[in-house]
């Protein structure tokens, strides 16, 4: 037995133990093929990977050195005895092999693969495995099952309520905060909106990120309740709520490997949206040359797909076909999508058109679910509730029941134009590469930095004239964003 | 720009770089998504994995703190100034999608990929993305190109004669260890047999650790030639010698992925041996229902690859398909393995029948290849040499050769014996099973660690009689091996 010793590192996502070469308990270069051991403590079980000290000062031969996610994982305080253990292969690993050379897999197996990972048993590499055998291909059976393990794999909210409706965006265009319009607009018309949205892992912001920029969004389940009730809607961060943790292990792997399938996607959209209590879903699914969807083939098969598996879900689903071949609003980075949502809800004269339009038309959708709303009606009740004040009314009511926000809503200061190197018009925006920039200056962990776009597609210019702005707050960041962009601005401008 | 600490702290194969959550040159938190940074410094840059330091002690703002492996391979010393910026994800990585998303890559698109492994520009998560791409499907012609991609990865030895020969095992069969006694019967007939050899990933032993309790192993290329200009053999570990380096990285991914395809194998084994100069090649195809290849119709299939990618890499080779159904030789672990040669190269009488008969006809069929040799002579002319004597002395001519072992061959003084629960006759032994209980007992760590077979496939046994005897050295291993075969003991015994 060994003790435990707390270590201020941060491994972020991963278990990672550090024995000492000379550890009583047993040697760790003993497991250099695969490096995981069990480790137990206060009645739990966890799987780690091992790293080796050579440093008593560290890691003595009697100590277990925790590190930050471990220590907290597992609950046991310092110096309590643990029981360190080389890890059995996990058996559901067994499934991942029959997929991998081409195996159609059952709903019990997927359960078993899907209950390893939420207990961290699998490591990185073993849940890449999982992941590319399942991109090369999964029936829509397959796709149905992993989403009903995903499901199962965390907490369920009820809402006691026959219509909850919601709308989600399956990613991968910058800007584009819809929800922050369409959940007030939504709420404000009186049906139920309770919307758990996630935080950026590879983009410059998500939903949450955004949001906390107006409020506070780490909100417990009892919390989360609380404004629901009183305002029919919420806009929170899922991440205290547990539902379909195994889709927030799978999409930590899935984002830099940049992987995307139309079946994983389904499964990790889904299995949130039921997982919250969600009836009724428009989902948002943009269609551009840079977006994550390329062409109509695409989009069909993954409408098809979602309707598929959301049927057997009992979910009522539209799909929004919508334009993703640029950015959408203005803003990409927390405070500068906050602002281009202010602008939209207090209708501004000066507030992003496409911004405005597209959750009009995403919330008219949504709205259409309500069986009281004459049939075509949707988007001009929409457009109302916006013009009239009530939405924006909305908002601010949610956001005093969420609570103050945490952040200071302060545009980064340095910044740094990037202008047309030449006289022409604009033909088409890269998504992605206006999102790695927006991401490299410094977004979403520097709420204010982020891009800010003054050219879109179809727009002339001439050369010298600024096409955006890159905001930062740490001039490292700032630097590497620059250069990003200088290196590759993401805007093709034809030559006139 | 920061300063280099080195940390007392070994994570093995990856480059981990641990810097300050206040770190002046990048916030780490910002890269949490992939978590790669370049580091340059001395001339060199390398990618590696952040963590986060929350102590100042550990790791301060002005500080990056290299682990050992990113130490060693960056090559400064503590307290120069080191560059850090975040990675660039690598181009290669689109082939990589493509893979997954069904393609078939162009030997242009696989040397990319291959360079940006052998330069640790992917992380375990991206290797195994590529691996299982590629286990989904891959042509011949794929299989051809991704070999030469690795063999052009690393150095390349030539020998400067028309017939250099080799003998490689595609593995999964414990004990097995024939090549320690092909390679002294076909050196002393006079043929080119410059062996290099991996050490264990999964295994118990590998023939580089078998081989290092008879004698040095690590030896560097040009003591490497040294041997062979003296003896005409030798039997050293590949790893100072750069070949095919990919391969290194590769089966560090696969292994403990358990995943080892056709493709994979070939282009592993034939890049090795491509690059260490051979000529001519009998591979040793063990097929059985715990080895690698499980039917004839597999084996099939493997040969005809094998054939495929050899003959157009110019080798000449046979292919060996061998009884795969149990362990072959008693001893598994190197002190064991050794005994076992010893007891074959000495002519014992109590050597391990199977050992000595598979080396023998391997020997043979390796002998085939010198044209001075009658067709059909070469099983009689291996055992001549064998029972002559010649074998022992050529062996005992390359441990002189390449230096004294730098292990204690003394057996691990920990000893229980596995026994019999009932009457009956052993069906059959499980290869990865006893493989297993070999590891956990501490193979190939503690060289004098394993386990010792008393009985084979066919025996009848009587209940509480043994099957095999455990050796350990450390009694925390010993116990986790204990255990492991109380629970599962790898022999099938049918009562009567």
């Amino acid at each position: 037995m060994l003790k435990i010793k707390a270590l201020p590192v941060d491994t972020l996502r991963e278990n990672v133990l550090v024995l000492s070469r000379d550890c009583v308990a047993l040697r760790p270069e003993r497991l250099s093929g695969s490096r995981k051991v069990e480790v137990r403590a206060n009645g739990r079980s966890l799987f780690a990977t091992i790293v080796i000290a050579d440093d008593a000062a560290l890691v003595g031969a009697t100590e277990a050195g925790l590190t930050m996610p471990l220590f907290r994982r597992l609950g046991a305080a310092e110096g309590v005895e643990v029981d360190i253990a080389p890890a059995r292969p996990p058996a559901s690993l067994d499934a991942v092999r029959d997929k991998i050379h081409g195996a159609t897999l059952d709903g019990a197996a997927l359960d078993a693969v899907v209950g390893d990972i939420v207990t961290h048993a699998y490591s990185d590499m073993e849940i890449a495995a999982f992941l590319i055998a399942c991109a090369s291909f999964m029936t829509p059976d397959e796709t149905l099952a992993l989403t009903r393990s995903m499901i199962a794999s965390g907490s369920r909210l009820t809402w006691q309520r026959p219509l909850v409706v919601d709308k989600h965006c399956i990613g991968g265009i910058p800007g584009n905060r819809t929800s922050l319009i369409v959940a007030p607009i939504v709420a404000a018309h009186g049906l139920l909106i309770p919307k758990t949205s996630s935080r950026a892992i590879t983009s410059p912001a998500g939903t949450a990120d955004t949001m906390e920029v107006l409020a506070r969004v780490d909100l417990s389940e009892d919390e989360m309740r609380a404004v629901v009730g009183r305002c029919g809607a919420c806009i929170v961060w899922g991440g205290r709520v547990d539902l379909s943790p195994a889709d927030d292990v799978l999409i930590s792997v899935e984002r830099p490997l940049g992987v995307d399938t139309p079946e994983q996607m389904v499964a990790s959209i889904l299995s949130k949206k039921v997982a919250a209590g969600s009836t009724h879903l428009v989902i948002d699914l943009p269609v551009g040359p840079s977006a994550k969807v390329r062409d109509a083939d695409q989009a069909l098969h993954l409408r098809k797909l979602f309707e598929f598996v959301g049927r057997r879900l009992g979910l009522v689903m539209e799909i929004a076909i919508t334009d993703g071949e640029q950015p959408i609003g203005r803003g990409i980075g927390p405070v500068l999508e906050a602002r281009d949502v202010r602008a939209v809800l207090e209708n501004r004269p000066d507030a992003p058109f496409d911004l405005r339009d597209k959750a009009i038309a995403l919330a008219g959708r949504v709205l259409e679910f309500d069986p009281e709303l004459p049939g075509g009606r949707g988007v001009d009740r929409a457009r109302e509730l916006l013009e009239s004040g009530a939405a924006a009314q909305k908002m601010d009511a949610i956001i005093e029941a969420q609570g103050p926000s945490p952040c200071a809503p302060v545009l980064g200061r340095l910044t740094y134009e990037v202008t047309a190197r030449a006289d022409g018009w604009i033909e088409g925006v890269d998504c992605a590469r206006i999102g790695r920039v927006a991401r490299l200056a410094g977004a979403p962990t520097d709420v204010g930095a982020g891009v800010d776009l003054i050219k879109r597609k179809g727009d002339s210019v001439r050369a010298g004239e600024p096409l955006y702005r890159i905001h930062g707050v740490d001039p490292a960041d700032f630097g590497f964003a620059r250069d990003a962009a200088n290196e590759d601005p993401g805007f093709r401008v034809i030559r006139t």
